[in-house]
C-alpha cells in the first residue's frame, strides 16, 4: 500500500504512521519526494484496513497495491473453477444456456416455455417466483406457489432450475425447490443475504449490480466464499449508463477482464442487458466470442402476454433460431454447448 | 398513454389494440400518420400495465403521459408533507440537521459524538448498528448491541435517532430502539424491506440508490406509502457517475426537481455524496440553497480513529463551524434551523 | 409528435397550439384526458422544430414519434450502404480489419508496423499525424510530416490509410495524403468540421463521442450526409461510464441496435474501447459476433516504446494470433475477412 | 510515481526500469513485497511520461503521486487568480452574473434581453453567434452578423460580452467583437482551439466537457495557460449521467473540489446544467453557497419564441426575481454581486 501525505505533513506524522504500519506486521517504507512524502507498506495490505489511514487528516490518498479480495482471486487459485448447477457444469469447456420465463405465471406457461427451451438445447431453466419490480403496481410473482411449480417442471423435464432469492427468510424454500440461487442486480450488495447464502451448499448465480464496479462485484462474491460456499457463478447483466436506447449497457469488456482476475465462471444475461428482443441473439453470440461460460436468456411461449419483461423475451422459435446460430460461434471458440443430460 | 406502432403494423393490429384499451376502461384514440400509426389511451394509464403493450411484436414504443407513481405525487397531495422524527418535524419551515457517526463503535464514542452534535445545533442523531460494507473484511457494525447503545444515548441526550435497517428480520428491533428507519442506497430497491416498512408507523429515511433515477426513487417511496406508512423522508446521497475525484456525484438538481413532483420532505447527505471532509460544509450550504429540508452529516469525535468513513466525517469543531455558516444560508432561505427541543 | 400540456393549461392555449401545428402543414389532434390535455401533430415532425414547442410555459413535455435524423435512416434507405476506403469495401459481406500505430512516430516505425499488419491480414492501415492528447505535455503528433510518411507507406504497401483530422484547416492536407478521414471521439460534435467533411468525397470514419447517445451519433453522421458526402463509416469506441477497470466501456449493444436504425457500416475499435492489450482480441471477436462490419486496432512493432497508447497496442505477433482466431468467428458469421488486394 | 510490476516480473526487469527512472533525473526506489514488486520514482513525474512505463508488458499499473497539471495548480500559485472580463473581475470577492440569450436572433431580441439583464443586476452579457447544435436541421446561429450585433449592444449597454468560439478560423473575429471567448462543452478537448486561444490576450470561459473528469478539465485549462494566456475562467455546466429527468447533472461537488486544486475562478451554468427553467434559480443559489465565483444564465425577452434552448431560458421577470433571491445568498457567503459599472 502506498500512502501519499499532504504537503504540510511533518516528519513526526510520517514516523507515527510508519510505526503504525510496522505494528500491523507490514514492512514500512519512507520515501521523501520534492513535493510530497510518500510512505509504503509492504505485505498483506488487508491487515492495514483497521488503521483507517484514509481518515487521517494529513493523508492525501491511499493507493492499494493488491486487490482487496482474496478467495475469488485467480492469484490464489489459478485454475478455472467449475460450478455444478444440478448436473450441469458451468465454467469448464462447455458453454451453458439457461432459458425460461422472467416470471413463473402458471404451470402451463412454465412447462411449455421450459419444454421448448430444452428442445432447442438449453441445459438449465430459469423462472422467477419472487419478482423485484420497480413499481408496486406491477406483478410481484407467485411466491412459494411459483417455487413449487418450478420444482415440478424442473423434475419432469430433468432441467435444473435457477431462481431468484430476494430475502434471507426465503433461502430455505428456494434451496428446497431449485438447483441454484440467483441473486439479482438490486441485491448484489445485500450483504446479509450473501452471507447467509455463503452457508448454503447450492450454487449462487450472482448478478452484477447496475452500479457495481468489477471490484465491487468480486467483493460481493468474496462475501459468499468467505462463509464457505465456493459455488458462485458471476453473471454480467448490464450497467446503468447515460445511453437510454437500450435498457442497460451490457458490459462485455467485463468478461475477459474478470477472467484474468478470478477463477469463478462468468455468464451473460443478454435479455436484461439490452431489454430488446432483437438484440438478444447478437449479444449472446458476442458473449461466447469474448469468453463467457454461458448465457441466461428470457424466453416465453407467448411474449405478448408475459406479465413481465415480454419486450425482451424470445419466442420458442426465436430461441431455437438463436441456438442454431450460437452453436457455430461456440465451435469457433473451441467449445461445445452443454446439454441437460450429462 | 401513447402507443407507436411499427411501420408494418396493419390496420387489424391497431383495431385489436384499440379494443384492448377500451376493455380496460380507457378512451382509445386512432392517429394514422404518414410514417407511423399512433394510438392513444386516455384515462388512468396504470390500468394498462396488465396489457403489457410493450411486449407486443408490432408495438415500437410506449410513451406514458402520466407518472407511474400516485400516492407520493404532488398532484394528488399539493401541500408539503411534514414527517416527524421523534418530535422533530421534517418538511416544514424548519431546516433539520441530523448528525452522528457512520457506525456505532462504543458507548463513549457515540455519546461524545452525539453530545457535540447536539451542542452545535443538530436536531437528531444518526449512527449505524448494521453496516453494509463493500468488503467482507471491513467492520460490519455492532448489531443489536449497537442499537441498544443508540437507544440509551438518544434518550439521555433527548435526540431522536435515525439508524439503518438492512433486513426484514431486524425491523422490529430497529423500531424498538430508534426514532426512524434509514434505508440505505444499496437497499432502495429491496422491495420486500420497503413493503414491510410500509406496515410500520415510524418514519423511513429513504436514501436514493446510486443508480436510481428520480422516478425509480419515487416508486420506491410509493412502495412504502402503498402499504399505509405515509412517513417517508427522501434523502439524496449521490449517484454513481464517471467522476472519481469525489466518491459519488451529489445530484442537487434532484432537490428542486423532486420538490415539484412530490409532497414528501427531501434531505441531503453531503458526507456520502462527496466522500471528502472538506466538501461537506460547502455542499450542506448548497443543499439549503436549492431547497432541501435538512441534511444528514457524519461526525466523529476522533475521525482518524473511526472504523468506517472517517475520511468524510467532521470533527466536533468542524461540525460546529459548519453550523455557524449554515445558519446564515438557512436565514437567507427564509427558514430556521430546527432544534431538538421543540 | 405528442405534446403534453401542463395541468393548468386552458382550452385557449390548446387551440392556439393546434393552430400553430396546422400552420406548419401538420395534422393537429386534440386529446383531452382526465388529468392532462394531450395534443398530437401528425406528419413530418421536423417542420415543427421552428415552433419551439418545448419552450412554451404551458407545455409539460414533447414526445417525438419519428427519429430526428433522415438521410442516415434505414427507413429511407433499406439496403446496407457500402463505403469504399480506397478499394476496400466496408459494409458488405466482408469483414474489414484496419490496423496500425496510434501515432506515426517515424518512417521505420510506421512501415514495420503496417507491413506486419498487412502480412497478418489487415485490409487498411491507420496512423495518427495529429494527436488530440489530454495533457499538453504529451506527444502531439508529427503533423504534416506524419501525413507524408503515411502516404508513402500506404502507397508502398498498397494499404489504404485512415488518419484523424482535427481541424477544418487540415482537411485538404488529409484528403491529399490519406484514403479516409477519421473524426475522433472528442470531435464527434465538432459540427463545423463535420459540415466541411460533408463537402469532401473521401469517406469519413466517425467515432462515437464518449458521452454521445446513439441518437447524437446518428445526428452527427447526418451532418456529413446532409452536405452531400454519403460515405460515412460509424465506429464504436467505448463510452464513459463509472467503471474504471477498463479505459472506456465498449458498448457492443450499440452495434445490432444501430444496424436496425441506419444503413451505414459500423466498425468497432477494441483498442480504445478497452485500453488494455489483453482485451483487444476477445472484444474484436465479440464485435464480429454481434454484427460489426470491421474493426480498427492499434498495433505497434514495439509497444513498450510507443509514444502513445502503448498499453493497448498489440505486437505484430499478438495481432497475427488475433487474426487467426478472428477468422473462425468471421466464418461463423457467414462472412469473410477482406484483404487489401481486391 | 509508483510502478507496480506484474507477479512474474524478474529482478532484471526491475533493475532495467530503475535505471530508466534514474536516467530521467528521478530518484529510483525498489520495494520488493510478498506478492508484487513495487518501484518508486521520486521527483518531477512529468519527466517520466516519455518512458511510457504503462506500455511495458511487465508493468501492471502506474500510480502517479503528483497531479499532471502544473500552471493551473494551486500548489504553484496559492492565491486566487482574478480574471477580468472587460472591466468585470471574476474570482475576487465579488459574485458575477452573466446573462443573455442562448443565441443571438436579432438586434431587437438581443438588446431587449440584455437591457433587462443589466437592469436586474447582470455584470456581463452572453449571446451565441456560432451555435453547435446536435441536429443539422436546427438553427445554427447568425455567424459574423451576430458577432457585430453583439458588439453594438455590448457597447451601447456598457456590458462586456462573452460569446462562443467553435473554430480556430473564427478566433480573430470573436476577439474583435467580444470581451471574452467561451469554449463550449463539446470543444473542451478541441486542443488545437485551446492552443490558439492560449496565444490570445482576452479571457477564455472554459466549459467542462460533458464526459470530462475534473482532471481532464484542468488539463484543458493547462493547454491555454501553457501557451501564455493566464485568463481562464472555468465553468461547470453539467455532466452526462444516467439521470434523464434533467438535461445534464450539474456537478456542484466539482466547485469546492476544484477550488482546492486550482487558483482559477470557477462559475456555474445552471441553465444548461439542468435544462429546466424552474431549476435555474435554485441551482444558482446553490452555486454561490458552495463557493462559485459567478453564474452564466440564459435569459430571453420571449422564451416561448426562442430559436434555441427556450425551455431553460428565464423571462426578464423571472431573472429579476432570481437576482433578488440570489443577493441574500451572496451576502450569506460574505460576498457582493458585482455590477457592470466598476
Amino acid at each position: 500500500m502506498i500512502i501519499v501525505l499532504k504537503p504540510h505533513a511533518t516528519r513526526e506524522v510520517a514516523t507515527e504512521l510508519l510505526d503504525h504500519i510496522e505494528s500491523c506486521g507490514l514492512k514500512p517504507l519512507y520515501m521523501p519526494g520534492e513535493e510530497r512524502v510518500v510512505l509504503g507498506a509492504l505485505g498483506d495490505e488487508r491487515k492495514l484496513s483497521k488503521l483507517q489511514l484514509e481518515s487521517h487528516p494529513l493523508v492525501e490518498s491511499v493507493k492499494p497495491i493488491l486487490a482487496p479480495y482474496k478467495l475469488v482471486s485467480r492469484e490464489l487459485h489459478a485454475e478455472n473453477s467449475i460450478v455444478n448447477i444440478g448436473q450441469v457444469p458451468v465454467g469448464g469447456e462447455g458453454f451453458v444456456v439457461i432459458a425460461g420465463p422472467c416470471a413463473i405465471e402458471s404451470r402451463d406457461q412454465l412447462f411449455q416455455t421450459a419444454q421448448a427451451a430444452k428442445g432447442a438445447g438449453a441445459a438449465c431453466m430459469r423462472g422467477g417466483a419472487f419478482k423485484p419490480r420497480t413499481s408496486p403496481y406491477s406483478f410481484q410473482g407467485l411466491g412459494l406457489e411459483g417455487l413449487k411449480l418450478l420444482a415440478e417442471v424442473s423434475a419432469e423435464l430433468r432441467l435444473p432450475a435457477v431462481t431468484e432469492v430476494v430475502e434471507v427468510a426465503d433461502i430455505e424454500a428456494v434451496e428446497t425447490y431449485a438447483a441454484a440461487f440467483q441473486v439479482g442486480a438490486r441485491n448484489m450488495q445485500n450483504f446479509r443475504l450473501l452471507r447467509e447464502l455463503g452457508q448454503c451448499k447450492k450454487p449462487v448465480v450472482l448478478k452484477r449490480g447496475m452500479a457495481a464496479t468489477i471490484e465491487d462485484w468480486l467483493l460481493a462474491a468474496e462475501y459468499v466464499l468467505a462463509q464457505g460456499n465456493p459455488n458462485v457463478v458471476l453473471c454480467e447483466r448490464g450497467i446503468k449508463t447515460f445511453e437510454t436506447a437500450t435498457r442497460y449497457t451490457l458490459d462485455l469488456n467485463a468478461i475477459p477482464l474478470i477472467k484474468q482476475r478470478t477463477h469463478l465462471p462468468v455468464i451473460v444475461d443478454p435479455s436484461h442487458g439490452t431489454g430488446i428482443r432483437e438484440l438478444v441473439a447478437p449479444m449472446a453470440k458476442a458473449a461466447i466470442a469474448c469468453g463467457a461460460d454461458g448465457i441466461i436468456v428470457e424466453t416465453h411461449h407467448k411474449p405478448a402476454e408475459a406479465l413481465s419483461d415480454g419486450k425482451q423475451s424470445l419466442t420458442p422459435q426465436q430461441f431455437s433460431e438463436m441456438m442454431g446460430e450460437l452453436k457455430r460461434f461456440v465451435e469457433a471458440a473451441g467449445r461445445t454447448v452443454v446439454t441437460s443430460e450429462q
